[in-house]
């Protein structure tokens, strides 16, 4: 077995959740029909405090269909420098809604409501209508926002009447790390899309949530992008075992995070960035004299570890379902052989 | 049980797809690792002919996708006026990639190749490029088209340098109709989009085939409109399934639909039609003197009977895995009894 | 001087279109502070009998904004089989507004009632919306269309709740033929686009009118369009001419049209198409054995006659205000000399 | 007479300019017969150094035309976070091309070269392609940006393959301000966009260049935008003398505005920002405990005196052809009087 820290993506569905696919009750999902889809929404609408629910194909898909949803074309939709809509899309909000992205700096996901406040449009011929906003919670730089500061932002979009998504991919990551219901972050948004997959380990699948309109509406544009399912049912079961069984484990991802972080900083000239340990990802840099990039992944590999490469000269370790301690304590070890192996080599 | 007649959409995953799906081998597709989805591409592009392969949620996604990755903004599509791209995909092709639609006549399927060349463009400075021409084989008015037919068209759009695409989500139904391997009516395309649900049974998902330079750049563009899955795998086990075991019993559906064809023609100014009956639907009307739309519907709902309304002024019944010889006589059976009720409570 | 009847786009502005020019009074027409566009803008408004008006660059972009104005993203438009905005804006419609295009066949520009009523969509998940219908009157095949034509399809739209544009590229021509007023073509659209180049022998621009709200939102899709312009009071000064001194004139062209048929038919095999003659347009054949399409072009140009070559096997040659009674003999006699010299050079 | 600091866009066609549009030989330009577009577009190729050159209807057409015809549906383009592509062109590059925006902050248009490398998108199936890298030059801050830096951007773009669009609606300010020749700043771009009219005074119009191959591509994108224009000719002969006579006298505009600078620091706690004082634009402050700015517009207007409000917090008062040293001098003493009477009356 692989030991795999490059996303709590590639987390494995459970056994519970193969039973419970195999076993799943389903139906036409285009006519309504399914019933375990109808229950995961039903359940998702309940967990996170809103009106009705949708199930999506991914996590672009929903937050996409978001924004599709709340714009028209032609508006501009106002979003973090370094979220994942504008980031890691592929640019799909200009090719699929026709929106034009503006990005506002955070602070490791925190909104300067005032630089935002600027940024929302006036009434001028050569302005484009603001036509929504977006936050991420939990923030793909590893950190959960506090729910203060997205109640601002959703205030004043509320006196603007300018709607906000969240991109929730991790929502249930940040509700355990800032130890609130996530109803309370889910309110600071008109729309979220939460993933059943990443750390929730479901194999497929993210649930977009909002009113009963915006989902109505939702339902018909997700036809038009062509995630209209059949029996979806299948992955609608392991979809609730996501949310009933998994939401609550996160915090063992977190434990497992800080002492990988802990162990990590054993190694020579490795930092961790410990602003940035709120949830399960570990962002560290480890000097190229120590061990290369190339080296350091490479060798690894070969014992059967698998991390990604740095990006902007940043290593990331995600923790999840499928890596425990023992796990760690391994990955650490061999990192060691590997750098004491390359300093002789040289 | 149902006894439902909507669609061949409404199948539900066989015992053997179950058991696949809770024992399949899966990994995180979007980094390429899921095995499963792996070998069902593979199996797929061997089985239609085709270089490569790709696994999209839905069978609009992939035609939707065919048409983002043959075409740029800008061109014009020729595709015939009753085709499900333009009449059922909810008008995608403008908002997703920015085409042109324009359509031309057909007869059942069958394209006039005079009519079709004069509508590619030439250069002139008003008109789009004429970026893409679709079929569709077996056509949505119940028929097969002969591949001489769609040969001639290919042939065409090769000498004028023109991609096309085959809306194959019932490819196979028309393989065995026409008794051709299915790679011949594939041959007619630069790319075939490939239903696994409908009559082939899989829960979710189509299959997507063509050259290794049109999937590679089909797979970026599957991740900007939401269709890159983590673990597929799940999907791609009961996918297996439907091309190996399910696609070579579909002549059953036809025998079926045939057979329910002859026991409809029973019943009292009820008009089959039968240049349309190449697969697995009967079209038939049925004046209202007879039965009202409303009335036919609701008495066979109260059976567990489900049937769609009218389109057109026409019934389609679509017989498929979960409708046997047993479940038509017994349709046919309630429909006379309704019938004869109806005129006495008048 | 060359006698030019490639179209009547060829105009030249008149000797008191150019005066007006030259003392035009202008301001900042995107500060609204033209006087001059300000006027024409008025004026057309009170000649169509709508609302208001807005200058726009040329008949396209009017047609374009149109639709942009009228529809929201992923709307299907419906339109005829060959009317200018299908055929000849370079498919802009799916690129600049990201709607659906769908045709309906018609009798020259008059419609089906009954046919384009079964085109409009009802409520499914699979349909996009039914956004516009598109009218062309003068119809580009010669034709002008009768009002209650017309009126037909508006009152269909309406009972439907669907927005009319009319393209009146040529209205007036159109108003002229029919002998009403332009007016009574204009109520049969919420919004209207008129060229002021063209016949009427403006330089450049196009008037789009419609109800206020409509404008409104015109206005500022002009200027994402890129149709903002400064000091177009200019162009309007000779737009108010047009309107208001040369839209009378059209049925001297008319005339000359109907003469230049009479006398080309006196050209061995040469058909006059008489069905479509209502305008100033001449469609007519010419036997390929007569004379070649290349060498009839060659010849006319050697005597500085400008001609456009066959669309679909006819020839169409557009009378204009450029073209005169002595004009027409002289290209009918230089026809019948480049024939006589075809036969004896072969 | 009014006095108009509120843009150069406000300019009035000379008198010079009058008489040629009243005179210019004019020809369809879509067919490409209007000699006087022929030669404005020769002219301006020769005076930016490029192969060709095109005649659009505005700036923003420009720009939008540029983008639209360097980049395929769904690449992002990298701007400047205060240029107004993305500020003041109403979102059109998301509707019109399909874009997606992602900007860099500058320092007054100057770029961090390093910041915008790491911007430019790697090979990752989340990343959309960059696709454009857009420059404004002079830059809407009031400054000119040094060739230097412009050079360092294009050699950056050109050593990973991306085309350069500069927006130089201004570039004759720049050049003058600069005092380098214009073809320098051109050189440091793949397109350019010119405005005629603003501080050259042309009455609509701008000039878009690039190499041949681009050129011939914009002139089709041009028509589906609709901006082909019949006898645009009597704009182009305006758009001639801009180029000829109009660029050479741009100077003066940008002494009038230090003078004005000087005059209005006379003015109790009037901050003029001196950084940004290269061109025709002066920035400055003044406290609303002086004059509110309604105050002070409305007292401007009711002496014939047009300006702008503030725009963050800010004033912008624009010289150009149609303001002297006389009318600075009214102004400023305007100001004078109106500030008094406000504090008198409070």
């Amino acid at each position: 077995m692989w030991i795999d820290l490059r996303s709590d993506t590639v987390t494995q569905p459970t056994e519970v959740m193969r039973q419970a696919m195999a076993r799943a009750e389903v139906g036409d999902d285009v006519y309504g029909d399914d019933p375990t889809v109808n229950r995961l929404e039903l359940l998702a609408s309940e967990i996170l405090g809103k009106e009705a629910a949708l199930f999506v194909p991914s996590g672009t898909f929903g937050n996409q269909l978001a924004i599709m949803t709340h714009t028209q074309r032609g508006d501009e939709i106002l979003l973090g420098e370094e979220c994942h809509i504008l980031m890691h899309e592929v640019g799909g909000a200009a090719v699929l809604s026709g929106v034009q992205t503006r990005s506002f700096p955070t602070n490791m996901g925190r909104v300067d409501i005032n630089k935002l406040e600027k940024m929302i449009r006036g009434l001028d011929i050569h302005f484009p209508n603001t036509g929504l906003i977006c936050m991420e919670n939990a923030h793909s730089s590893g950190t959960a926002v506090p729910v203060e500061n997205m109640k601002a932002v959703y205030n004043l979009a509320k006196s603007k009447e300018i709607p906000v998504h969240i991109d929730g991919a991790r929502i249930f990551n940040a509700a355990v790390s800032l130890e609130v219901d996530v109803k309370e972050i889910a309110a600071c948004g008109d729309s979220v899309n939460v993933c059943l997959s990443k750390g929730l380990c479901a194999p497929v699948g993210s649930i977009l949530v909002g009113s009963y309109d915006f989902i109505l509406k939702a339902r018909k544009n997700r036809k038009l992008m062509g995630g209209g399912l059949r029996q979806a049912g299948i992955l609608a079961a392991a979809g609730i075992i996501a949310l009933t069984e998994m939401a609550s484990r996160l915090g063992e991802d977190h434990k497992n995070a800080r002492y990988l972080a802990d162990r990590l900083e054993e190694i020579e000239s490795c930092h961790v960035n410990r602003d940035r340990l709120d949830i399960n990802m570990v962002f560290f840099t480890l000097s190229e004299s120590v061990i290369s990039e190339s080296a350091l992944i490479t060798g690894l590999n070969s014992e059967k570890i698998r991390v990604n490469g740095q990006e902007d000269g940043e290593y990331r370790f995600v923790t999840n379902y499928g890596v425990s301690i023992e796990d760690i304590d391994q990955l650490v070890q061999t990192m060691k052989n590997i750098i004491v192996n390359y300093s002789h080599d040289r």
